[in-house]
């Protein structure tokens, strides 16, 4: 039985994503300029390399990283570019509005579309959650609702907490995976803890994966650094992100060997465990001065995540209820919060050696992780409930998932 | 039955090949040296990550982009780097004679590099056309002769009618469009409306295509951008052909969910049409100063796009008898005419704001733009002639495309 | 049959990593800080990108041009990522040791990064000979050692000798294909070949390998000027190296025809040869002032190495019994032999043309050469008999590699 939608949802899509095209354009047209301004023309010759770093994260290592589910490798890939291509542009509006709106006008550089750019890192992590369950049409909704209000907690934190703007964007992580687990949970299906086999990878969709996995691996030292202003700053935050996601990936391979059944590896741990290093050590790249501690902080955060992983897996779906497609608790929720403890204790501990500095920033870091939590929190509530909502519902189809399918709306929550 | 060449063009091919080789080292060893000036040497630091940026859409970009064939995706990578190979040697040696001879001897640098590699750009647009369709004797003939005709094309558009080296490269899409097209109507056989087959991709194969189309996606802004000197018009260059990109891939996804009966997404239009964006706002990109105005040229490119690729399909074959094996005319032809068409616009308008700048600047662009559809087109049709010649056929084979044959000279017009 | 291993191996190799990790880490912290001083900060900006470029090929092209297997692409790409992020560190610690030690403290810096990285390549190189034959344990413990030696080499080279650090390092071909040879030579197996079988690839392997070959092709004038500090020697390296590398493309693809026995192109030829022409002019790229030579070396290393790729298979297992994998003789350590010698020629001829150069440096060249060759030798033979020990292997098992299994792992020497 071929699978069709109901007239009402193929005209909806369509129509939907080209009228928010038209808003953004307008918008544009209404408030957005160019910024000619020359501390900025000079700073992008050498800004330029390392957002093209961080442009291919988001466009290709986030999208290939979704791939490994072999059914599905294609459609992740393909919603993976729409998404990215529309948040790009809605995070310049809202970003645009809340930090570089003066007498009427926005004005936009390469750097503003770099920031936009890092933002949409926090949906693409939030779309590993809720991957196979949700409509093209909902991961839209949930891209524009997520990425205002992360806007607004980078707003709250750089306007009223004074945290500088590459710090404010290392939240990205954290707030991410904690929203898409909450959409996640709220989608939460009785029907899902049955079709294991959906899920499973091959070979080539997990060599796909990998290459997704490999790039984010690579660029990462540029994601922690590139917005980093103070030259000494920004290099030895290269170094830490270098050697602490290095030290995860050792993690990543031994912890997997050692708590598999039959002494294999296995792919979904390398994948995930490898980048925790990275994640970990993005709060404090810029602050650590030893070597030895970026390489600890790694090894931990990819021991926690591979743990992670397996840990709920086992008592997940029948007694909390959250289903983790990709595993991004682990690989981004995990980590991310051991790095943001980890730099707590690290300004603490700054603060005891030189009693020059107040240990009050201490509180206001505690404060701002505190809230990016809570926004991901509440905010992926909200958002699944809104989600649930009948109109987005594609009808449940018979045998949705052949191979020849694959470009269809993909919905892994309605039954065979 | 195995596939077996006559011994003629077996080692015709090799001797042929090596041959041009040797002629190329014979041409660099009597006329070319490398460029020491200073001025140059100074550029490279800041022009080498742009160069880079371009060499991977030229050299992975665009040969990952042609293996979406299910049976042919090796073969077009591979050729692919046979033909850019050979290509950048050769357009080094008819550009350095057309640009840089004086007093007997071609200086060239990273910068010639460059040039050379994007001009290649349009040869490899245009075998996007006639894939399949012909052996690698016949490509190479054919890259040579085109790079030939589009060095010409741009020394006529630089030294007789002034237009800068930048602009004169943003032809190549163009060019490359209707040459191939030209090349491959009259390449065109009675059989191929049958071997629709053949034609078809899959899972694997369409994600390596997607692997190519992100590439050449991400580093787009520096194809528009990395011969521009002035700073300023550089960096508008870059935002506005990022916007234009991503409004593009807006397009594609909307206008290819909207005509499909099924409500699927096709994956050649995601391939072509995303990448329509930044195809036509190369002409413009410098001097586009509003953000939304980008962003509908790339809007309007990829519904056209999406539009063109369809529409001929369904009426080509019997009535023109032209065969797109990748689509290029609604891939780089469509957009490259319409954003051609609003440059010259654009101009128009520029000069009645400003009435200091001369008029006469819009026929200069309308003239070149005339002169390189000419020059396509003509050129094309003389190659596609010069190729249907019987000696570099290879005689037609049973069982052609078998799926171990995937090295052998592919040939999609020869029957099965 | 399910593939089981001993408990003793599936808990000896996640300690010993664990182990290593935590000794690297110890070693860190007792000895290891971040290097400030402002002259390598003001490098950093122009350093990062070419840094870049050759992470991706350490990470990214290796891994992936050891994908090649059918039933072994996911492991060499797990693995080569292991043994790299083991490798980078060990390098670092090596390195700093030998070269920056001082006041009982090393300094590292982005500069020390890039130099690990760059040594990390002669090992993975060497993993290409014994691929499929040695299981992961073995493989750190030869990573390990022949890091040591390596760095010994470098050691001798730069201080003894009196070779600038960047000619140091373009001995890493050399010295990992002759190390993995002889690795690969003890550890020859008479049941080797018998099982042709396993060594076959299939179109995805082998297009995921040549996206691996596309990355190294791409960045190679990266990796033969990087840490050239003469402005205008660096960029005469990159250009050196383009042309090279494209000529070589060039000869891999005619020679390739021309021994076939039906005319197909074979794929592993164009793999390996493509990049000869990288390796043969890593000596001598930043001292070749025609194109033309650069050209023709090119040529001559990429036939080289198509021609030393057939020539040893045929005769090669009953007489010498050496195994390689991946072909690393034809693919780096045969180019790289003929680009020592033609250095060694240029630096006697540049002493002739200019009787101010001392012909004394020639001699040195011969005596780097060949303690390269020789350590590389000697090295590999002690490093393979020592891997012989009983206790790094898994036992027999039957049916090991199905297409299920792969992630265990891998041991192509041991029986069906």
């Amino acid at each position: 039985m071929a699978s069709q939608y109901p007239p009402s949802l193929r005209f909806r899509l369509p129509a939907f994503i080209l009228f928010l095209e038209a808003a953004f354009i307008l918008i544009f047209y209404f408030c957005f300029t160019y910024d000619h301004h020359k501390q900025h023309l000079q700073q992008h010759p050498t800004l330029y390399a390392a957002f093209q770093d961080v442009n291919v994260m988001v466009i290709l290592g986030f999208s290939f990283l979704l791939a490994f589910l072999k059914r599905y490798g294609f459609s992740s890939t393909g919603f993976s570019l729409c998404l990215a291509a529309l948040g790009v542009q809605w995070a310049l509006i809202v970003n645009g509005f809340l930090f570089h709106f003066s007498d009427g006008a926005v004005e936009i550089s390469l750097q503003s579309i770099l920031e936009a750019v890092m933002t949409v890192t926090t949906m693409l992590i939030s779309v590993g959650a809720v991957l196979g369950k949700v409509n093209l049409m909902q991961l839209i909704w949930m891209a524009m609702v997520e990425l205002t209000i992360f806007a607004v907690n980078r707003w709250v934190a750089v306007s009223i907490m004074q945290i500088t703007s590459h710090m404010s964007l290392m939240y990205v992580h954290l707030f991410g995976a904690y929203f898409g687990l909450m959409v996640s949970w709220i989608l939460y299906h009785s029907s899902l803890s049955l079709r294991v086999e959906k899920e499973s990878s091959k070979p080539t969709s997990d060599t796909f994966a990998m290459l997704g996995t490999l790039f984010l691996w690579m660029f990462w030292p540029s994601f922690n650094s590139v917005l980093i202003t103070n030259t000494k700053e920004k290099w030895v935050a290269v170094c830490n992100t270098y050697l602490a996601i290095a030290a995860s990936s050792i993690a990543a391979f031994s912890i997997s060997v050692a708590t598999s059944r039959n002494g294999k590896l296995k792919m979904a741990h390398i994948q995930n465990a490898t980048l925790a290093g990275g994640v970990a050590v993005g709060f404090s790249a810029s602050i650590i001065q030893h070597p030895w501690l970026a390489m600890t902080l790694g090894l931990a955060a990819g021991a926690l995540s591979v743990l992670g992983f397996d840990f709920p897996k086992k008592c997940r779906d029948p007694a909390i209820g959250i289903h983790d497609t990709r595993g991004v608790h682990s690989m981004f929720g995990l980590p991310s919060f051991l790095g943001g403890i980890i730099y707590i204790i690290l300004i603490v501990v700054n603060s005891w050696e030189n009693p020059s500095l107040s240990g009050y920033s201490a509180l206001i870091e505690i404060g701002a992780l505190s809230l990016s939590m809570a926004l991901g929190l509440i905010g992926g509530l909200i958002t699944g409930f809104f989600l649930t909502f009948k109109c987005w519902k594609a009808p449940p189809v018979t045998k949705y998932f052949d191979d020849q399918a694959y470009w269809e709306f993909p919905n892994l929550a309605v039954g065979y």
